[in-house]
């Protein structure tokens, strides 16, 4: 019955790493494993036949592991990978699914042993709550996945990543450069979560929810946010995110100036202009 | 078969008219008749039996009218109520949909016949898209209305109006001043339509979408917009608009420092503040 020729194990069982579980359970793997801090997760994750087998101790399934894919926070895959390198497969490869790419692969390549293969990697998928109990395959569908090789990687491993992501249910997948990822992610991504987050701090009424629509709604929808996580990828990421910040904010001064100077024609152009925009993205 | 004994009119056959046209029908008022400048949008409102009957002169319906429902921009609103100030049936209440009112009702104060009660209404509820083909009664459902009464208005007038608006699905209608209205509407409206507009604006790629993920999807889904209604709206709504993009804009500033500053303990508390807030408006 086995599918895929090769053991598999994911480490953390949140969110996005539960939701790879699932996913990957239907290519049968020839085991798939889950590596969590948290015994009860295990537990439910085994019940539940979303893995093989869980451990809290990573040594045994990562020594017969061919790919480990780590769910959890950047820095903690840094630390993983450190703590744990010693006992990865030769010829593993690893990838990780954290949303930035270029500090988290220079520091893992400084103490990477040259047997082993990191290729990261990003799913641009989630959902405003976290832990298992949200964890579904549906997320993947149709989503974007990024993935950013360096010279050190090998082909075939780039390639064996971009299968398994497309047999799960990505669609676009991307292959750039890490720093790429993360000048276009800081626009993509943290841009929309810092101005969410400050449209509803902006907020200074107690009543507000009785004269909302749709378009606050969804204006400030992932202000409801994994904050420890968004720190972490932000201040790793600082540079292009002060960048994007200080271009939208010149975009918003060009609406400000058509509103001061009473300027239908220009506020109609830019309205226009961001509405043909929209329509080319659906 | 009677249930509302009393006639309705409604003005402009759009995405907001078509779908009170569709949504008061199932309230079996007398008669339920519809004005619209297009020919083929009345025959389409006449043969799915949205309305009783249609037409382009107003003439004949406003002068058996009980009550008027202007479902058009607001400049179209004030010209259609003074074009056809002499129409109305005494006693009639008219009544508009817009999104800005102080300017508004100003305006029309100042033609208004004494026998004749404006009240001053607005349906948060709306679509990406415009005209009749996207009517539904389904967008009001528990939506929020606003009612924004004067002096001039007669008690049970208001009553009257509220009372229709919570038949046709409104959860939470709210009655507040014309002037506060368009200062909470500048912050739950006007502003998230801009920043929409400016984020998507602010791309200067050409292959954004397959780097996107549900947060840039939401955060820019209202800039596909009816540009010439939002220019009319914000441009009557100029003073308040702009004190809230500046608000937001300091809102903005203070991620914007702690990212500079480098100083995680106050982005968190920035984050968190805004989730705890976000959790709030569910």
């Amino acid at each position: 019955m086995t599918e895929l020729d090769f053991n598999i194990t994911i480490v953390g069982l949140g969110l996005i790493g539960g939701s790879f579980a699932m996913a990957l359970k239907e290519l049968k793997p020839k085991n798939l494993w889950g590596v969590d801090i948290d015994k009860e997760v295990i537990q439910t994750a085994e019940e539940r036949k979303i893995i093989d087998k869980g451990y809290t101790k990573p040594e045994t399934p990562l020594k017969k592991s061919d790919i480990v894919i780590t769910c959890i926070y950047p820095g903690l895959t840094i630390k993983f990978i450190r703590e744990n390198i010693h006992y990865f497969k030769p010829g593993a490869i690893i990838t990780d699914t954290s949303g930035i790419k270029e500090k988290l692969i220079n520091e893992i390549n400084k103490f990477l042993r040259n047997d082993v293969d990191f290729i990261g990697g990003h799913p641009m998928a989630g959902r405003e709550s976290k832990g298992l109990k949200y964890a579904s395959k549906k997320i993947f569908k149709d989503a974007n996945y990024l993935i950013t090789p360096t010279a050190k990687n090998k082909a075939e491993n780039i390639k064996k990543i971009e299968g398994l992501v497309r047999a799960i249910g990505f669609k676009n997948i991307v292959k750039l450069k890490p720093k790429d990822h993360d000048e276009i992610i800081a626009f993509t991504s943290h841009l929309p979560h810092i101005l969410a987050s400050a449209l509803i701090n902006s907020d200074d009424r107690k009543d507000t929810k009785y004269f909302v629509a749709g378009s606050y709604r969804d204006a400030t929808r992932v202000a409801r946010i994994n904050y420890e996580l968004w720190t972490e990828l932000i201040m790793d990421n600082r540079h292009s995110t002060l960048e994007q910040i200080e271009k939208f904010e010149n975009s918003v001064s060009l609406f400000k100036k058509a509103i001061m100077n009473n300027n239908k024609d220009e506020l109609r152009a830019l309205f226009k202009e961001g509405s043909r925009r929209r329509e080319e993205l659906i």
